[in-house]
């Protein structure tokens, strides 16, 4: 465990959908950079033992909840549910995530029999829908692109990608690229405004595809930075 | 310049807008791997002129014509005008391109004071909207987010950048692939469908953003592969 950033220090990071695959790789990789970590499930049951397998797993300060529970816990809160209840639920939560930093990590994608493709986003993006609900909260689109294989995966100790972190608000998308530093071998990468975020959220139907046809976990860098 | 894949031996590289940027990067690099090159322009004047520099600054076999002269004389074609016009010239085009692999490189893309975004395009993406007019023709998406600074650059020596490839047809994918791979550094990826193209024409956006920031020309690379 490397020592934490500033901004980090003290904080407490919610990941709400933390027992589907993105949310619990996420989990596992702020609990081991020394972050507490509250996971957020629909059941607070669920939610519990996923925090419990965890720090068996990776040790740390890890506990359970439901989602709004979570949400209420932690400074950091971020949202890797189904894009299917994704407005819903962040409706529901929107007083508890007042005044804080909320970072989406859904991607609106459909599959069919030859493979993943962007959904059409009323709002133009999932994030983009996040801050047009959460309207007292600071929302940051990251973490689309990672490979929940990845970052499950115990025997990866470097995970090869960087976290493309889209926002308007310069405090909160450093934050968000600090947070995805403290997962070994990514690089939080600032990529622009929210309103250029559904292209990050769709890419993923492209690295779908990469995926299937070079038998990858395929991550992006960027170059010449 | 090392030896051309086996697809591309005796393949003439016809660039529409070849007088813009994009377009004259790409001819440059063409051109400087041992490929026959026409650059197209609105106006055959002006292609004459670039190919004369290209031909005077990297060497081979590079000629001038207008737009419709290049569609004529390539075997494979790339579309590197801006998208503004996109649909009006390909529609003129469509009988010569019949038969023919074309490559659109075009990112629908606007700017104002905040940066660059993604412009919404009816038929999902210039690539889409491309196949859609040129129903004889076969589409592939591609180049969209590499630097014209870096190609057109004597100095750089090696673009540090992957090139997503979309399209439904596999053997034109891979074509396009390889010509990708003609440029010293580059790697072509296969990037899914067609129906997947308009995030990786709009991700530009991002990387004009990325540029922004850190004073960059950035690239992308896909890990894992």
């Amino acid at each position: 465990m490397t020592s934490l950033p500033e901004s980090l220090v003290g904080k407490t990071v919610a990941v709400l959908g933390g027992t589907g695959p993105q949310g619990r790789g996420l989990a596992r990789r702020f609990a081991a950079a020394g972050l507490p970590v509250v996971i957020g499930s629909r059941s607070a049951e669920r939610a519990a033992e996923a925090a419990s397998a965890l720090v068996e797993a990776v040790g740390g300060t890890v506990t359970g909840a439901d989602n709004a529970g979570a949400a209420e816990a932690g400074d950091v809160v971020v949202v890797a549910v189904p894009w299917d209840g994704h407005g819903e639920l962040l409706k529901e939560l929107a007083p508890v995530l007042a005044g804080k930093v909320v970072v989406d990590c859904v991607n609106p994608l459909g599959f069919d029999k030859q493979g993943a493709y962007a959904l059409p986003v009323e709002e133009g993006s999932a994030a983009q829908q996040a801050q047009g609900i959460l309207t007292e909260s600071t929302v940051v689109g990251a973490f689309h692109n990672v490979s929940a294989v990845k970052l499950e995966d115990p025997e990866v100790a470097s995970v090869d990608t960087d976290v493309l972190v889209l926002g308007d608000v310069r405090a909160a998308t450093d934050l968000v690229q600090d947070l995805a530093g403290t997962i070994p071998g990514v690089r939080g990468v600032y990529g622009g405004r929210l309103r250029n975020a559904h292209q990050v959220e769709a890419l993923t139907a492209n690295l779908i595809s990469v995926n299937r046809r070079y038998q990858a976990h395929a991550g992006v860098r960027v170059t010449d930075i």
